[in-house]
């Protein structure tokens, strides 16, 4: 067979698998079947896959299916690895103005997550380095949003998350609401750098490419306002020498904050006792977007 | 920010993560993860992927990899009905003279199966109309290929293959070599439709687009001989109804064999004692190409 029928063969199997999805009802479903169809097509076609390659990515996919459990998400540490998950960041979060930029959720943010008040401490009890964290939401015209929800989220000084553990602390998580100024205030941890979990089938893959699991320090935002796009996004500790080769591909520049070190003895801007110990903070103003837009 | 900036940014990030890949020392692996990397995010640019439907994708890996266990392998079920399995047996068996043509392999072989001599019974109590099968295995240049592995295997006259029971049987399914002259036979049952498995989340995926999950009736073969390319099939039977829509898009019209019935009473080829049922004959010649044709 020549090249060219052979060429012929594969496009016309693609095309065969294309005419199934005609009776698909929802337009939207058959377009994102359609487009997934033409690009794994074409991605076997390309590299030649090998039937043993083939069952090595079967192979794969099911180690990736079994280690994922409800405190455990492969599948999402997968689609960040491969920067699926920020480019799907980038697409559903196009600059606006100079609305805060967006970047990846990880796997880690959890639906419910206790309440705290503005000026309330989400460490609850996590190790770390005390850390005042402030700031203003407002909408991209500079107006305050009052009543804004803010979900935030952190790994703790030991590079770990609460539902790491597999105990049923509750740590480095809690939401709270913008004031009638926008303003907002919580104490947590200092950010620290950590590997993603790379004990299971995605950190195999990475060792095998050769790269680091580790993400630099980062503290997880979700804000969301009526009439506002939702914002998913985290803050970085500048300097972080990470900064440059995070591992889920999430850094933006604008995200990289001035953590600042307050001696040991300098006074909490809320009168909080310290104990003679250090502590940081940092200023974080938060522009929204719209709702509508991308 | 212009369209031609956020596809600037978009580009940019498909290149940040293709450039982690710099020190992978496999260069396969490379390439793999490379044009991986691609794809994907060519899919989810063209698509615009919503953040919703990153979600969404995430829980139905999460539910194909949690029905997936020793008996169920439900990635290579989302593999075989997007036409991914069908395109890697297409890129691999390329047309090589008249070499039989291969078709996909499907998540029910099994490595150990019982061993039969030739004209010996694979069925094991398998329910079904008995079914003679005869052939010979040759080269391309009609040479014949004596010693050839053939691996057997198919569902019951219920649509049902034997580890789908989750008991221990082992039923519809053998392995046998071929004599001197290149011959094989062997008794089965007639191949009987049936519908993948479709109680899970691939049924589910197939109802949404409104896709069949049947299968037109077939008998898989793996032949294996030495300097010879391995080659994985099925016949399937003449007039099926369901040959245009086959699930997983593993028909080919040179596989589509003539199973003749053969009325109660007809003396069987090896004398084996039908007690006056009613039985069928297929015959299936197979060439081999040579090993090394991609």
């Amino acid at each position: 067979m020549s090249s060219a029928e052979q060429d012929a063969r594969e496009s016309e199997l693609t095309e065969q698998v294309l005419g199934s999805f005609a009776d698909a009802k929802d337009p939207r479903l058959k377009a994102l079947l359609e487009a997934l169809t033409r690009h794994l097509h074409a991605f076997v076609r390309e590299v030649r896959l090998t039937e043993r390659e083939w069952q090595q990515a079967i192979d794969f996919l099911t180690a990736v299916g079994n280690i994922t459990n409800e405190r455990r998400q492969e599948f999402i540490l997968l689609s960040d690895v491969l920067g699926v998950s920020m480019q799907t960041v980038a697409v559903n979060n196009e600059a606006y103005g100079h609305a805060t930029e967006a970047t990846v959720i990880g796997p880690f943010f959890l639906e419910q997550a206790p309440r705290i008040e503005v000026g309330g401490d989400i460490a609850r009890g996590a190790a770390g380095q005390p850390c005042w964290v402030e700031g203003v939401v407002t909408g991209v015209a500079g107006n305050p949003v009052p009543a804004a929800r803010l979900d935030v989220w952190e790994a703790d000084a030991d590079g770990r998350y609460d539902i790491q553990y597999g105990d049923a602390r509750v740590t480095g998580r809690g939401h709270l609401f913008t004031d009638a100024q926008g303003r907002y205030a919580f104490w947590a941890v200092k950010p620290t750098p950590y590997p993603i979990p790379d004990d299971g089938p995605v950190g195999a893959l990475l060792r095998t490419a050769s790269r680091s699991p580790m993400r630099p320090a980062h503290l997880h935002f979700m804000v969301s306002a009526p009439g506002l796009r939702q914002l998913v996004t985290h803050i970085f500790v500048e300097y972080d020498e990470l900064l440059a080769t995070d591992s889920v591909f999430g850094v933006r520049d604008s995200l990289v904050k001035a953590f600042r070190t307050q001696p040991a003895g300098t006074p909490a801007p809320d009168g909080r006792e310290l104990f003679d110990r250090t502590w940081s903070r940092v200023r974080f103003d938060i522009v929204l977007a719209p709702s509508g837009q991308a």
